[in-house]
């Protein structure tokens, strides 16, 4: 009998984070973390797993983008899906009247990416590996053909992207090895959420450079004194040969952005992350022309491939941010990935809320496996919330992401956790709601 | 007693156009024209109506979106409402957790604009106005104030913005008059759909001359064989002086756009509209080099002015289209007209769908009255679809929009059309289900 997907279960999942301002940013400044979770059960018993990450309000929204999207997946045959998600990504994201409410971004784009991941985790269950090998195991034309180049051969078309594949065969399974060894860079932006205040920012800083991180980031854009004095204190902590990043969360318009970080300057920043709408390649294009060196980063708001495309081809970023649950899923992260190599830049995956740890990881080390072949100013972002929450979390040491070994994509959040989290029956909103 | 807003009804209503395959093009073979529908009513029992067009599945998120929005708008001070949208606006768009869903695209996005034109329908009832009067009637300082300059200040300040509005004051009065008169230019899509066959597009085209239509549009990109011998039908029927614009719906990449329309340059195409993802501004750009004359028109789904604002910088439009349905309502399109104005690129609107004529002319027209002063090579789009369902549908004479006179945004569907095609209930789908 034909194994097939026989139900997707939702849930709406909330973590009252805003309680502690955790997470607090310029455009955040009391984010719940939240995430719109899936699980594809098979009739034969077998799971995968899935989420959006959201902040709070509107995963409801989330909720109700993956149930009507559930459909195309219900009902449908396992081996098709899990040996070739790319088609059902194409079914998802190309169907003709769901993609008038985007096309290609935001809610639906996102729960298309949900879902899509699911498979991939079902997939890398199934193949009794975690997903970055099962990815890293691939031939060049088995991921050629899981991405959609429709719009990017301007840029990068299919033998561009085969010859790069192939010119980094070489050195695969050392890479891999290297990564089971030594783990991936990470960076932490744990000590600089805007509401923290001095005392804890300089403990936090001091604690990074400790645990061994060579790059730590601050938020900044509330206020310009009150940046002056934090990054002061922060690079006091760290001392001159740490990188500091700040991160904007688009709270500027282009002047503005130039003329605050002019004034941060002194303090040695390495990247300006997301200095205005994430939206707007020309802007960080102006923005990068007038900072450099300081490098612009941003990426966690690039809707798809076709926004990273042109932030490449504008000259707009030093630093391609890939998020795991932002774009259509791991296929079209996969074209985000060569799109970052075919023009040079490296990618430094955002993360933190719920599960972006997790989840990034595995393209990270795809990336490195695959297709840049290169750790130079690469580091996965880490924030020390929520992963107690996950039954295979990220793991950290001496400031390195340990690689996954388990077999998925590691986005499994456990029964407790789903329990106690569930919005807004779970006990954590119910127990809020009567204090 | 301050009035306030008392309940924000909402209403999932389709229209089963995809059995004739009308609204057929290249990338929504079979559309159902719909409408996340929204009523604001009033504790002193006054209403104000909005939509959001959709095409079909998918409606029910958008009306998730909406529910989800409302408390924002409930409990309201009319008053407050109404003399100051951009106050919602701004609240609804900037809401920090939603706007994780974003920012400013998509499902979310277009909830937004739903209820801010349902406020700005609100306001015109209220001043017995037409709303292009209303909005005619405001002062520069007052249009600027319902602006958020944001994003938009490296191409348009709120300084720069003013200025030009000012130029335009002279002659207000007189162009209102004129369209009071004259009406506004139209165009068709009517003889165009992809799935009409020959007899019919031959016959419509014919029609639509008739009719006085200057510019007629067809859609392309399905077939090039057919798109060549649709060309050809329909030149012949229209003769060499009548402009034929043509649509590709977002189907092609770059390079493709460039060479099927090369094949297409020997019928005079006016414009090539969406030539491939509504997200590259830059490809835009290229595909406008290389096809001059031939124009480049985008913008149904460009999801928010700061697309806009590039596609200006970047030279990568001839024509603009806003959409009444797409962006975060009246307010931002007011940004976008006053972009489309800053580079001298002329406003050819969207419209067709469910109530996007309805909507959209009343910004043509206070785009012609108090921003553009122009109607030169501006024409509204026209498509004589599902107007039967509207209390103030708009009206065509001589290939021309006649200019509104009732008060509001002339959003209102008639209680029977509600009854009749809400989804999944009403009798159209009720009766389907059973034939």
């Amino acid at each position: 009998m034909t194994e097939r997907i026989s139900s997707v279960d939702l849930l709406d999942v909330r973590f009252p984070t805003s309680r502690h301002r955790d997470g607090s940013d310029a455009m955040n400044p009391f984010p719940d973390y939240s995430a719109a979770y899936l699980v594809l059960r098979t009739t034969a018993g077998a799971e995968g797993h899935g989420l959006v990450f959201t902040v709070g309000r509107g995963t409801e929204i989330e909720v109700a983008a993956l149930r009507s999207l559930a459909p195309m997946v219900i009902g449908q045959p396992v081996d098709d899906l899990v040996s070739d998600p790319g088609a059902l990504s194409r079914r998802l994201i190309g169907d003709s009247q769901i993609r008038w409410l985007g096309p290609a971004k935001g809610v639906v784009h996102m729960a298309a990416g949900g879902l899509v991941n699911a498979v991939w985790d079902l997939a890398a269950r199934r193949a009794g590996k975690p997903l970055w090998q099962l990815l890293a195991g691939l031939t060049p034309e088995e991921i050629i053909a899981q991405i959609d180049f429709r719009y990017l051969r301007d840029a990068l078309t299919e033998q561009e992207a085969l010859a790069l594949l192939r010119d980094r065969a070489a050195g695969r399974d050392a890479r891999a090895a290297e990564l089971l060894r030594d783990g991936y860079p990470a960076y932490t932006t744990t000590p600089g959420w805007l509401g923290y205040d001095d005392d804890k920012l300089d403990r936090l800083c001091a604690e990074a450079v400790g645990a061994g991180y060579q790059l730590i980031k601050l938020k900044v854009g509330g206020n310009l004194a009150d940046d002056v004095r934090r990054m002061g204190i922060a690079r006091r902590a760290v001392g001159p040969d740490i990188r500091i990043a700040v991160d904007a969360n688009q709270i500027w318009g282009v002047p503005d952005a130039i003329d605050w970080m002019r004034e941060l300057s002194r303090f040695d920043p390495y990247w300006i992350e997301e200095p205005t709408s994430p939206d707007d390649v020309l802007g960080h294009a102006a923005v990068r022309r007038a900072l450099a060196p300081i490098k612009v980063a941003t990426g966690e708001h690039a809707h798809n491939a076709v926004m990273f495309k042109q932030l490449l081809q504008a000259g707009a970023v030093d630093v391609v941010q890939i998020d795991a649950c932002r774009v259509g899923g791991v296929n079209e992260n996969l074209a985000i990935l060569l799109l970052a190599a075919r023009f040079g830049v490296p990618v430094c995956p955002h993360a933190g809320g719920v599960g972006l740890c997790e989840l990034v990881q595995h393209l990270a080390m795809f990336d490195y496996v695959a297709v840049s072949g290169s750790l130079q100013d690469r580091f996965i972002e880490y924030v020390d919330h929520l992963h107690e929450h996950f039954a295979e979390p990220a793991r950290i040491s001496a400031g390195r992401y340990l690689a996954p070994t388990a077999a998925g994509m590691s986005a499994e959040i456990t029964p407790a956790s789903l329990h106690t989290y569930r919005f807004p029956d779970g006990p954590a909103w119910t127990t809020e709601a009567a204090a």
